[in-house]
Parts: C-alpha cells; structure tokens; sequence
C-alpha cells in the first residue's frame, strides 16, 4: 500500500442525497429525526473504512415549509452522538462564520476533538442568503466578498485559540498545586476588522492541535480562502474536464502560500446510483426523479444559487442568467448551474431533474463496477484526491456502495482495508500543526 | 411514593468542587480531560436515580494560570456524549445569554433534546466579569440591570423558536410529497431591544417541548427573572434560616406571574463530605482544606464576586466591603461573601477554607445518616425541593453518596427507586408547555 490512496468521505444527509429520497419506498421518513438513524449511518461508513463522515449545515428554513425536510439536529451536537457510536471514523460539522462567535466556536470543536480523541473537523462555510441573516439581527446578508474577509479573521482568530494552550502547557503537580505552565498558555490579544478576542481559551488543545480545516465554496473568493487556508475541499464537479481543471487551478495556488500539493484534498462530490446492472441502476434514477416535487425543487434551487426562478413556466427554457457579479449567494453553484442549463438548452423541469439527484453534484449510474472505474479515472487522471460520497437513499446507497463499490477498490490496491492512524488527520495524511506560541519558543 | 418527593441533581465538576480535590490522593487530575470520566459520573448518578446531571460553565479562563483548572470541555457537547452513556438520567447545561445569539443557542438546545429523548435542561446564566466580555469584543461587560434585561428577552426569543415548529407540524407524507403543516410551523418575526430574528428555527419540536429552565443567580434581578421564567433554581444558602427565607420569598413571587408554587423547584447546593464516622469525616475536610493553594484561592473568590481582594494580606481581617450597588459581578454571592466573613470577623486565610469546599455552597461534614437527616431537614422545612449535590471528589464522593445516602433516603419514602418518567420535566414533576401557537389555534 505505498500507492497513493483514495479519501473518502461519507456525506449525511437525512435519508438521502436525493430531493425526493423520503418519497422513496426504500427509505423511512420517521427516522430523520432519530439519532439511531444517523449512528447506524457513522458505523456503516466506519465498516467501509472511509476517512469521515460529514454533516452540511444552515442556519435557516429552506425551501417552502410544506416540502422542506426538517430535523432536529445541530451538526455539532449530532457529531458528538456519532462519536460516542464509533471508534475510528472522523467527524466532519459544518459551521457558519458568518453568525457565531469564535470564542464559542473554537471551544465548540476543541471539545468534540476531546471527546473523539482527535476525529474532528470543521466545514468553515461563510452562509449565503437573507433569510439565514433575518436570523441573526439583520436585515440582509453581507456581501460575498466581505464574508470571505470576515470568514478569514475568523478562522485567525480560532486558530490563534486552538494555539493559546500550548502543548505542554499542562504540568499537574499536585505536590507543588502548580496546574499549568503560565508561560504557555497565552493570551491572544486579537483586535481586527471584525473580532477584539483576548483569550486565552478555556478549553486545552485538542489531540490534533486543530481540528481537520475543510472548506466547501469554489467561487474566485472561495478558493482563495481554501489555497490560503483549508486541507480538505469539497466540491461539486460536474465533468471530468472540469475536475481537472479545478484540481490544477486549486493545487497551484498552493506555492503562493509556501504550502505543498500534499497539503490539500481535492474532494468531488459523487452521488453513486447503484445497481446490480446498468438496467437496474438507471430504473433507480428514473424512479427517484420521477418522485421529484417541482414547487419543492424550484424553491430550493432558487435559495441554492441566490437567483430566483419560483415564477419562471416548468415547460419552458430557462431565462437569461444575469452576470455573477450580481449575484450574492454561492456564486460558484450559480455559475454551475447557469453553465448546465445555458450549454444543454434545458428547460426548468428538466433542469431540476438534472439537479435532483446532487444539486450540482455529479450522479453516477451504474454497476459497482461501473462506479469504481469513475472513481478510478478521476483520481488517476488529476481530477481528484478522494471523493465525497453523496448516497442518494440512506442507508441502503451507503450500504450498497461499503458492500459493492468499496471491495473493488480495496482489490485495486487504492482504499485501504483498515485504519493505520486514530486521528481524522492521520486518515487525510495531514500534518498536526504545531501551536504558533510554540514555534516562536524554538 | 404519594409523599412529596426529594429532587436531587448531581452538579458535575472536574475531578470534585474542592478547590484542592485535584490535588488529593482519592482523585486522579490526569482524568480532567477524559470524556469517560464524565460518562462514568453520570452513570454513577444514573444508578442513584437523580434527576439530572449539571455542568457548569464559563466564556473565560478562571484566575491565574498556573493554579486553574482547564480541561478540554464545553458542557453542551460534553453532555451530548454523556446522553450516549446513560438512558434515563437529565442533562443541564449552562449557556450564556450574554454571548452567543438565540438562534444558535435554541438549536443546540433542541437538537440535545432529541438527541437524549427529551432529557435537555439549560440553565441560563448572564455571565458576570470584564474577563468574559473580552473575549466578545467589548472592553468590558454589560451592567447587571442591562444583563438580566438581555437574558429575559434572550429566552423569549429561544422559546418562541422552539414553538416555531407546533408539535402536529409533521405531515411527512411520501404519497403527496408533502412534508410539514404550513399553517403549524411559524416565523416568529421577534424585534426587540437587544434582538431581531425571523424564524422558524431549523430544527422541529423536541421530546419536551421545551427543555427545562433552570436559574442560578440570586440577586434582586435574579430572583425577579427566575419566578417569571424558571422552572428550577440553583442557589446557594448558607444557614437553614437563610434557606427557609430564599425559599419563601422565591415561591411568594410566583403568584404574580400567575404560577402556582409547585411549577418552581428550588434546589440549594451542598457539599457532602462523608465518612464512617464523624471523625473520618472530619478529618477528610481538614485534609482537604490543607491543600487550598491561597493564591489560586484568591483569584478565583476575587474573579467570583466581583470584588478584588489578590493584595490583601492573608492572615490580616477582611477590609470593609463595598456597598453591592456598586458590585457589577455576581451580586447574591458578593452579599453572601460579605455576611459570612463579616458575621464571623473572618481572616482572609479563614474565608478561604470557609469558601474551599463550595464556593459559598454549605459543607455539610458527617455521617450518611447525619447528611440524610441534613437533607431531611431542610426537605421538610421548608427550605428545600432538593439538592444539588456537590461531591468534594469525584468520582468518589458521588459513589459515596449514592451508595450510603441514597438508600437511607429511598428508606425514609423520600426518594424515588426507579425512574417513573422518561423526560427531565417528568423527573421534575413539571408539566411540558404548549407551543405558544398552538395555543392561539384552540
Ligand atoms: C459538498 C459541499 C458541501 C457544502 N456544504 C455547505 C453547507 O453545509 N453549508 C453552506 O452554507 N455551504 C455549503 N457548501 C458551500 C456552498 O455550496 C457555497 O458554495 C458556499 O456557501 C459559498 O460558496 P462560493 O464561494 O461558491 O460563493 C458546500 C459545498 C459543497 C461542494
Ligand atoms: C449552583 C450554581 C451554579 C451556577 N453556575 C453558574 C455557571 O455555570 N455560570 C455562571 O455564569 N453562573 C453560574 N451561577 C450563577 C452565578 O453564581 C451568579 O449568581 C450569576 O452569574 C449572577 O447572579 P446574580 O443574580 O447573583 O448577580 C451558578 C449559581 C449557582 C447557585
């Protein structure tokens, strides 16, 4: 196994990827607001040996109420459930910059890192869209740009709490009654733009110094953000050109920031449609966007991308999209979505058929066989380091794909068959960083 | 089991709530930063069938470095996995209102009462101290009036969420599509003075319906916000008498928000320092008090009350206290500190071995049977609902009590055997509210 080997998250999303999966006779609606769900989804992944699981996050009501799916769960809080169910698996939550505190926050993922013995990561996203803003004491988001300058102090700001306790930081002597060293527990003393942070934290460093860095947006900002800053990306791809070309755009901006191509994971994402022949397979699809609500899906894509279409006919092609500059949501969702539907000519209703299965992301119909070889060619052929997996029903896609899919891989020489580290950073190949209190001592 | 029962809670705390319990022989500090050390309290306090487990909190690290002591949790995250380790015992824990945002906070909440099956307390502080606030981007904290203003609008915000979603709003029907009630789920479009927020929250209506409300400040203002709001009260009273009056005037203000007296339990703390004998007791509290470190000591009363006391000499008589108008820290305890040590004409080294053992909780040194009688007493006296049992070291002065207390206690009638509820609020006795909407639809 001294190969270069395959990453592979598990994406959580209630009982499936797929818009209409809690239509599907193969799921159970009730579940979604049981945790025993969800557990049984982090061992079901933890059995396939993936690097981690993963929940996405908002911090609003999306869609229309009537077919929007709630649950009762805050990833942070269902992320510490999953850890106590498993015993290897890392756990990716994701957490909004743009309406939290970083004081709470570092705490926050420095005790889940404690309580997993150093399976944490934190998704940092900066949250699009007015109604997420309506939530929090404004009247309208803040601009795309200025999120990203604010997600960046933040993540300093978090960072430099992670960092104030150094590692041996702790002394516990009970004879002398001497708990810590003063010397290396620092006050942080942040005054920026958008935070005044003394610190230091109250919480002692996490197993992995830092929680796993992930970030999920690919507009001009987002991968700035990520060359600058983040270890694992998510992203949606839709074609194996376009893979590449974001794989080489995001890797080479790495120099800049003195970081190497091994510091950061190219993660697409992939709904996988399995079926035990491509017959099979493809009537999954088609049964699964048959289900399909358009007033549901329509709603959620106008939220998804920042620019309405609840108006626009079912029947007829879309309108004109306007310049991405005017844009103010998930811009690079936007331009994906604009470039599907400008380049096939598609109508809305077959646009939301197209996006029903991964809202951007890439589904994949076929055999397991089929699959693996997708997988195989996009990671061999530069497009990606690893892929997140976005079952579209749950738990039997994620289960078919640890049973059928997995195996495959495993014979090819390019999954592993156990864990060789405890940390979510040793799964990656990632470095522990060192705190920065501590390299200014050496 | 018709009689008026005892509730008791287990207030959870490191290694134990002396000062020094980290530094005895019968604790093992390495263990502070072990999330089984926690799961195996609460499981200890689950098989003495007390009501609940309770985390403190702070935004801040406590006193002076060197001698305070910081583990890795934050209590909402910790008491998520504690949910994991035990099935029917309750979980509070402390969540500022003074910084974080009611969105966020609601969510955590409901989303640890799903988790746990309905088992969710939050006790709700203001936080006092300049400390705190610098780590949120003000010099220095609010002022106490303003504080308490802040924590009363905070929960209204907080309740109105977890209303958002009415307990019928689920439809969840997969042969329409159509997933939630519309006319069941509610934006609550608050606009006060501190808070602006849209709604629905983006979680459904956990198992209580609301967690349970818990208060833990005991000034004017305090007293004044638990009867409007709080469920259970968390307090500290030094002498019976004191006990008694707290708790008539507590229960006396009840009836002008329209609440009857049983709707508020008040649960003062105590610090059980057994042994087999009264001697055996005895000499544990010495032990313990011998290893007060005065330095740590002083820093964390100092941080406590809101009144600098680091530069006065320790075997010289305390100086005259300020009048507490002008104390802008935790105000009933500042007046607690003040009458204890004026009352016994207290040397500073002596308040610190009062105060080592509880912070200003009573210690209560003896027997089993001499700390049941205690209990009894105040029970019966009308000074009490419970207790919040505050073990000098954990896990062996939680063990203690439930091993030797406890059974004397279930002997007298006083205390259940097994739990008969599964919710908090069923241990509590207290009814689970309506949704504040659904009540406008009857
Ligand atoms: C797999 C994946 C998961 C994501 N999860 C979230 C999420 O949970 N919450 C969120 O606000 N944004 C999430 N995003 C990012 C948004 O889709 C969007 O790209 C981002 O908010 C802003 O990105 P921009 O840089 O493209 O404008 C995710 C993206 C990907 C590819
Ligand atoms: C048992 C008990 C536990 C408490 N826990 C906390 C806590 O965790 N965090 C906190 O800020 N205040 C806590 N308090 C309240 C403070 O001691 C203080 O009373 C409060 O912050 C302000 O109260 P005041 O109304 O007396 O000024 C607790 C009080 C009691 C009695």
């Amino acid at each position: 196994m001294s190969e270069r080997q395959l990453h592979l998250n598990a994406f959580l999303m209630g009982v499936g990827h797929h818009e209409a999966a809690w239509r599907h006779p193969r799921t159970d609606p009730s579940r979604l607001d049981d945790v025993r769900h969800y557990a049984n989804l982090a061992v079901i992944a933890e059995r396939g040996t993936f690097d981690s699981v993963f929940l996405a996050d908002g911090v609003q009501l999306f869609g229309d109420v009537r077919h929007s799916i709630a649950a009762g769960f805050e990833p942070l809080t269902l992320l510490t459930a999953l850890a106590g169910a498993t015993s290897g698996i890392g756990l990716i939550a994701t957490a909004s910059t743009g309406f939290s505190e970083p004081f709470n926050l570092a705490r926050s993922f420095a005790s889940l890192d404690h309580i997993s013995g150093g399976r944490a990561g934190w998704n940092i996203v900066t949250t699009a869209g007015d109604r997420a803003a309506q939530n929090f004491n404004r009247d309208a988001n803040a601009e795309h740009g200025e999120r990203y300058r604010r997600a960046a102090e933040f993540l300093d700001v978090v960072t430099a709490l992670w960092d104030s306790w150094e590692d041996e930081a702790l002394v516990v002597d009970p004879a002398s009654g001497v708990f810590a060293d003063p010397d290396k527990v620092h006050e942080i003393n942040h005054r920026g733009d958008f935070f005044r942070v003394r610190g230091p934290l109250n919480a002692t460093r996490g197993p992995q110094g830092h929680p796993l860095l992930v970030q999920a947006g690919s507009s001009e900002d987002g991968k700035a953000f990520a060359a600058a800053h983040a270890e694992a990306v998510f992203t949606a791809q839709q074609t194996f050109e376009e893979g590449v070309a974001f794989y080489a755009d995001l890797k080479g901006r790495l120099a800049a920031h003195g970081r190497t191509p091994d510091q950061l994971v190219v993660l697409p994402g992939i709904v996988p449609v399995l079926g035990s022949t491509e017959e099979e397979a493809a009537r999954l699809n088609d049964e699964l966007d048959d289900l399909i609500v358009p007033t549901r899906a329509v709603h959620q894509l106008s939220e998804l991308i920042g620019f309405d279409l609840t108006d626009h006919p079912l029947d007829e092609r879309l309108p004109p999209f306007p310049p991405v500059t005017r844009i103010n949501g998930a811009k690079s969702r936007f331009e994906l979505v604009r470039d599907l539907s400008e380049r096939d000519g598609l109508t809305l209703r077959q646009l939301l058929r197209r996006l029903g299965g991964g809202r951007g992301h890439q589904v994949v119909t076929g055999t397991p066989e089929a699959i693996a070889d997708h997988i195989e060619t996009w990671f061999r052929g530069g497009a990606a380091d690893g892929f997140n997996i976005m079952a579209p029903l749950l738990p039997s896609g994620l289960e078919e794909f640890v049973d059928h899919v997995v195996p495959i891989l495993r014979r090819r020489g390019l999954f592993r068959t156990e864990y060789t580290g405890t940390t979510l950073r040793e799964h990656y190949g990632l470095a522990r960083p060192r705190s920065r209190y501590s390299a200014l001592s050496v």
